[in-house]
C-alpha cells in the first residue's frame, strides 16, 4: 500500500504566482490542473479589495486560463464578507468601497445601510478608482465612515491595509491603507484588517479546505504579506521567484524570517515536487 | 506727558472671541472700534482652509458688524500663501482645497500646477465641502498628493491640521487634518503646518504689525492653539470665556499650561481694561 499523500491542500496566491498583471505565469495552468489530478483542495487567494469572486473567476479564466469555481476563491472582498457576517448581530453594514465588496456583502447576508449612524460595522474597501479618482459612489464616504465610528460605535473592518498601487501608467495610486490612514487620523479608531498580511484571510481560506494546517501548502512570492502569517498558522510555506522577490533580495532577507520559507522555486511548478 | 501706551498691536482670533458660528459676539464690534480708536494695529485671525481674505472681509462685515481690509487679515490660507512664496524657488505648487486657497497661493505669486511631478511644493488644504463631500475639483488630488511628494519630491506643506469640523447638522465632516492623515500614511511624509497651533500663522501675523511680541496681544479661546504657540513667541496672552473653553474648564488645566494665559476676560471687551 502506498504512503497516505503528505498535502491535502494548497493556497495559491494569485498575484506573482500565477500572473503578473494581465500576463499569465507560464506553466500556472498545467500546475493547476496536476495539483487537481493529484487531488489537492485548492484555494486561489487575492487581496483585492474591488472585485467579487463572480467578476474574479472571469479574470481567472481569461487572463490565466484556469478555470475555478467561485467557492475555491478567498478574495480580501469575500473574506471580509465572511468575517463581519460572523461576528454581526443586526447585519446592518455601512460599506466603503466598489460593487465587488457590496456584492460579497449581500451574499453573506449582510444589510448596506445608507446612514452611517445605523451601522453596527463599518467596512472599509478602497474609495479610489483604478485611475485615482474617488469614485462617485464614495465622495461622501468619509464622512460617512467618521460618523459610523463617532456616532454610531460602529466597529471599524478594513478590506486591506494595502496603501499604493501601481496605476494605468505605472505610477502610484491609493489603496485602502490610504483610507485607512485618513479615518484613523479623524477618528483615533485602527480598524481589523481581514486580507493579507493578517492571518484572517488564512484562517478563512484553511476553513474552506477543511484539513488541519500541516496538511496545507501555502504559495506566495512574498515574505511578508504570504509567508509570515501562513508559517504563522502552522503551513508548509512556498516562495516563487516569479514575483516581487527575486533570488538576489533572498539573501538580503532577516535569517528569522528567512527560517519560515520551507521551500523556494523559480515558479509555482516546483510544488509538484513535493506534493507526489 | 502721559506714560507711552504699553500695547501697539492686538491679534483677534475670529471664532469663539468676534462670532460665534454665523451669530457675532455682543459687544466686538465696538470693542474692534475703540481699538482702533486707541491707535492699536489689529489683525484678525482665523485658521479656515477654504477662504480667501477678499471672501472673508465679507463674512466679517455681514456677520460681525465689522469692516477691516484684506491687509488685517491673516487667514491659514494667505499665511500658507506667504510661507511658501518665500520659500519657494521655481514658484510651482500642487495644491489641495478650494478656490479661496488658490487665490491666495496665485496673489502671492505662485504658480498653479496641474501635473504634480512639477511641483516644488505640495499645499494642502481641504479635499472636503462643507456638507463633506470630496469636490469635483479634489476628487484626483488624492492621487495627485501622493504623485507630488513621491515623483517630484515636492515639499509639503499644509493650512492647518483640523481632522474634524461640524457639519451643517451639527455632525462631524473632515477637514484638512483628516487629508493629512491619508497622504502621511501613503508616503510616510509629513507635513509642515501653517495654521494654528503651529507658531508659523502667529510670526506671520506678528511680522504685519511689525513691532516687538513685548508690545502685542493675543486674544483667543483656546488654550492649546491660542495662548501657548502666541506665548512662546513672547505676547500677552487673553483668555476669553466666550468661546469653547468655559470658566469651570479653567479648574482642569494644566497648571504649568494654565500659567501661559496673563489675562482671563468674559469676552473680547474686556481687553479695553489693559489698552488704555
Amino acid at each position: 500500500m502506498p504512503d497516505k499523500p503528505r498535502f491535502k491542500g494548497i493556497i495559491l496566491d494569485i498575484d506573482g504566482v500565477l500572473k503578473r498583471g494581465s500576463t499569465p505565469i507560464p506553466g500556472a495552468p498545467e500546475t493547476v490542473k496536476k495539483l487537481r489530478e493529484l487531488g489537492l483542495k485548492i484555494i486561489f487567494l487575492s487581496n483585492l479589495s474591488t472585485k467579487s469572486r463572480e467578476q474574479y473567476v472571469d479574470i481567472l479564466r481569461n487572463r490565466i486560463g484556469v478555470d475555478v469555481s467561485p467557492d475555491e476563491l478567498v478574495l480580501a472582498t469575500s473574506a471580509t464578507a465572511d468575517y463581519v457576517a460572523k461576528h454581526s448581530k443586526t447585519k446592518k453594514v455601512y460599506f466603503v468601497g466598489h460593487k465587488g465588496l457590496r456584492d460579497e456583502l449581500e451574499k453573506a447576508g449582510l444589510i448596506i445601510v445608507d446612514n452611517p449612524e445605523e451601522a453596527e460595522f463599518l467596512v472599509a474597501g478602497s474609495p479610489f478608482d483604478e485611475k485615482g479618482f474617488v469614485t462617485e459612489e464614495n465622495k461622501w464616504k468619509f464622512t460617512g465612515a467618521i460618523r459610523a465610528i463617532l456616532l454610531a460605535k460602529a466597529r471599524f473592518v478594513a478590506v486591506n491595509p494595502d496603501k499604493l498601487f501601481p496605476g494605468p501608467d505605472g505610477k502610484p495610486i491609493p489603496g485602502t491603507g490610504t483610507f485607512l490612514g485618513a479615518i484613523t487620523a479623524a477618528t483615533g479608531v485602527k480598524p481589523v484588517i481581514i486580507g493579507k498580511p493578517s492571518e484572517e484571510i488564512y484562517r478563512i481560506a484553511l476553513g474552506k479546505i477543511g484539513v488541519s494546517p500541516s496538511e496545507v501548502i501555502m504559495v506566495g512570492d512574498q515574505l511578508e504579506t504570504d509567508i509570515i502569517p501562513a508559517k504563522k498558522l502552522g503551513l508548509t510555506t512556498v516562495l516563487v521567484l516569479s514575483g516581487l522577490t527575486k533570488r538576489e533580495d533572498l539573501e538580503k532577507l532577516d535569517p528569522e524570517k528567512k527560517s519560515m520559507i520551507d521551500y523556494v522555486f523559480e515558479d509555482v511548478s516546483g510544488v509538484l515536487e513535493i506534493v507526489r
